[in-house]
């Protein structure tokens, strides 16, 4: 048995989610896509278990997942395999053997994200970036989105941006960065003036915790929150107290590192 | 009634070309998509002339089209509408008052594509470039694509470089602008050295040219063909001798002057 170690990279409009679910009339995952290949090519079902299991609609350029097989390829010939077998809104653009220990959850060490807002003319957005961008207002007062994200760098308690109904023993997080710059890397330089897009990287995320913290700075950078409050929210850990989680499509999964 | 005239981006993968079809089970196409739209707004049939009728799955980032309409509505209004009502690969980014005789088809003084290749690692493209790309060797040999691209330069008979079948008395056409650069301007900067861009711009085009261009210029470039025969070729006049139209999907009307 060889165990490899996978990074991919999707498109997660026509998906629910990263997770396979097991129902009789199971919708497409971006797991389910991935084990298709693995049954195909080894001829029963292999699990591929990734790193976090990103919503509906998330995107990633950097999931990493590992599967156990005991055909001998080498890494290079798996890429090329899921090249052809792989619908093209999914990619595994890098296979690498790595030891039996290795386990693509339990050993992140970090994640990064990245969240994409479109700041122009609401009726100006290239189809190109639609499905990878949050349509929001003009008027966001970015000074206040970065006085925001001072209280939210580091280790805290971020019970309050938990998505509602999850249990978790806990709920202490560290932000290593955050950050919010204009543009996004995947437009050209004329549009860079109506795009921002928010970067973050921690320890661990809450389940929808990126989307709840964008909801919040949006909230922000709309006058409708002071920035001032967000120690008081955080500590009340009163999730309906703070503003909408924003939509999964503005969100990509960038980089887990180990 | 008032002439407005539109300017429109889409992703082509979905769509059987520009041109509406005619038949019972008429496949989408963009043009039926507007009028769909012009439909619902109008409560009759409005038609809507393009500059010109691009091929299933090629993209547009500036394509323009007309159409009469006696609704008081102002350009900003239009916009909002075609945002509102739309699919979301489908954008009209701009709509604007002309007068009566503008015309979008006959009135266009030059045109302008791109092209994109990949020539990177095939098993590593990212699947936000995937519907845009043609992947193509990396042993691409640029500096005979551009030795190429002087023979294309200028007022030639292009007619070797039109689809077979077609049939046009005049297929004399200038090329105002050929060029061959790395990169794409869709793609973030780690990804620059595996993409080639050509752009080309001229006053017409014949059915298929710019594929067909691409693919002239690709042979040259793997070495399949001496890019000193390209004189020879044209004044042939015969197709079938000259490589492979290029794929739909690499190619993007990107702008038309008037």
């Amino acid at each position: 048995m060889q165990r490899y170690k996978c990074t991919i990279a999707y498109i997660g409009t026509r998906y629910a989610g990263w997770q396979i679910q097991e129902e009789a009339k199971a919708p497409l995952t971006i797991q389910s896509e991935l084990e298709k290949v693995l049954l195909k090519v080894c001829g029963k079902l292999v699990r591929i278990h990734g790193a976090g299991r990103t919503d509906a609609g998330v995107h990633a350029d950097g999931q990493v997942a590992h599967f156990d097989c005991a055909l001998q390829k080498s890494p290079k010939e798996w890429e090329q395999i899921f090249a052809n077998l792989l619908p093209h809104d999914i990619n595994v653009y890098k296979v690498e053997k790595v030891e039996h220990d290795f386990h693509s959850r339990f050993q992140a060490k970090n994640k990064s994200y990245a969240y994409t807002l479109w700041i122009g003319d609401k009726s100006k957005i290239p189809p190109r970036l639609r499905p990878f961008v949050w349509p929001c207002s003009k008027q966001l007062d970015v000074k206040s989105m970065n006085a925001a994200l001072v209280y939210l760098q580091g280790e805290h308690d971020f019970c309050a941006l938990q998505n509602v109904g999850t249990r978790l023993e806990n709920t202490v997080r560290t932000m290593y960065h955050l950050e919010i710059i204009q543009g996004s890397i995947w437009a050209p330089s004329f549009l860079q003036s109506s795009l921002l897009t928010f970067n973050v990287k921690g320890d661990g995320f809450l389940k929808q915790m990126v989307r709840n913290m964008i909801g919040l700075l949006v909230a922000v950078g709309q006058g409708r929150l002071d920035h001032n409050t967000i120690p008081k929210l955080l500590a009340e850990k009163n999730r309906p107290k703070l503003p909408a989680t924003a939509p999964a499509c503005g969100l990509t999964l960038m980089k887990i590192e180990y």
